[in-house]
């Protein structure tokens, strides 16, 4: 099994306007700042880019609006997974046509408590409906927020019945022993950790990189840190994103992201958001202004 | 303050047809059944409706065809909240504007550990987007799936807010203390058990009957529960109730329901489910044919 390349994909934040409407210039402007930043590619439309508060047509929307603003679709890998499976497959089958790298794909994730029977048969519902050789899903696991984990069983009932279509994991429950385990059981698939302080382990142990938050901020710290790996600057740079992600883990996770990219943009409509978040309040402005200053410039072009 | 009207609306279990597609024709025969068993309304597209295994379009279609079948749409609370404000917008004013007698709302449920204020600007900005000065709001508290609680002090501030918008409220958590201080703090919404083995305290108490799943197998005896009350009938109405309900609770519910809806209509269509549900197992048979017996025809017209 040849090693997986070491990847920083950015779950790029979705930028509203006044009406809050999906802002698509500055979706595209953010996207191309992250990718000239060193990001190999993004993963939007997951829960960083609260997705989750848009609708069907507002994600295709966005989507080809990333694409048509010279995004390569070869790297980008956009959420996908509803709670009603009907969208699911609906944007799977779009971001496959369009020629997406793959789809992130979260469980339906309304109904707790249910059979792991029911939740194969929810993504091989996905998978034979879309109908797409070109087809690559990303098994989506975040308990915390969908209830429903992605277990090492239902990995391989999973790649037994569709090997060439699963091609990642991205795990955002944040466990160690989880990801250490996923990668060395399926050293197939790529798994992608959610925290930048995990990249080393993760890279030691065979995984994929990593899909992080606050890689919105601090892109080309955490490409730093991925081009250091094995070197003598490692330290280093494992010890700056790391500062920045401390700092982020103290605060409301997504509104926080959201007010560091519009301080960093210098751009206050970056942050933004649909309820049910709020705005950061003024008590959080010093450590957003502390992750700030130590990701430097961090996504302008 | 006048006490409510004690009713039972049934969360109608939404049927699928052979291709997975929603059955109409079976959900306007359900719906029609459960009201000559007595049934003062129907709450379709709820949790046990799988409507959150639903996309928008086949929510409004669904809706449509129960009107266009007959029924008063006076007599339909139907769910309408989605993890998108953008959906839950658009299938309230959907159902507003077919003359619904209200919508059953949850909070945006993706997001876990979200502030209060952001629940309450959720709603606010569903009430003001639709617009409409007769959309009337039954507030969805079901906090082991939506993970986003009702509280009272969020109830207090929407009342405020919109005294003539918000006008119930149901309470699928099941612990009776809620409720009853729900109940107490604020008469002048109708609040509704999920269960209805809870109705001798919840009338009593001033609160409006109940919306329970198991209502879709044993209307006739919930109803004969409600007209009992206050009577010599009342114990044993009350026992026929809980005896049926008690079953279902030691039973994968929404499967279970519809399994026991399949059995008394003998038509096995009635038990199909969306993944991530899946069919009861056999040995579930006996259980859920006592919870038959025990309800007669049931929803037979």
């Amino acid at each position: 099994m040849t090693p997986h390349k070491i990847e920083l994909y950015v779950p790029a934040i979705t930028p509203f306007a006044a009406d809050m409407s999906v802002d698509h210039a500055r979706l595209v402007a953010h996207a191309r700042a992250l990718l000239a930043a060193g990001a190999h590619g993004l993963a939007p439309f997951g829960t960083t880019s609260e997705a989750n508060s848009m609708s069907v047509a507002e994600r295709m929307a966005a989507l080809e609006a990333l694409i048509e603003g010279g995004i390569d679709p070869q790297v980008l890998i956009p959420g996908t997974g509803c709670a009603a499976l009907p969208d699911t497959v609906a944007l799977s089958a779009h971001a496959t046509r369009l020629g997406c790298r793959g789809v992130l794909v979260l469980p339906p994730f309304y109904y707790k408590g249910v059979p792991e029977d029911g939740v194969f048969a929810a993504f091989a519902q996905v998978i034979e409906t879309v109908g797409a050789a070109d087809l690559g899903v990303y098994l989506y696991h975040i308990p915390q927020m969908s209830g429903v984990p992605i277990t090492p069983a239902l990995i391989e009932r999973l790649l037994k019945a569709y090997p060439g279509t699963i091609r990642g994991l991205k795990d955002s429950a944040g466990k160690w022993d989880y990801a250490r385990d996923v990668i060395a059981a399926f050293p197939e698939i790529a798994t992608y950790s959610a925290s930048e302080a995990m990249i080393v382990k993760n890279a030691a142990a065979g995984g994929g990189g990593c899909i992080s938050a606050s890689s919105n901020v601090n892109p080309a710290g955490i490409r730093a840190l991925i081009d250091a790996l094995g070197t003598p600057a490692e330290d280093a740079a494992l010890a700056q994103v790391s500062a920045v992600r401390a700092i982020f883990e103290g605060l409301p996770l997504i509104p926080a992201i959201k007010a560091a990219v519009a301080a960093q943009q210098d751009d206050p409509a970056y942050a933004r958001l649909r309820p049910p978040f709020m705005p950061t309040g003024a008590e959080h402005a010093d450590a957003i202004a502390r992750a700030v200053a130590l990701s430097g410039d961090g996504v302008a072009a």
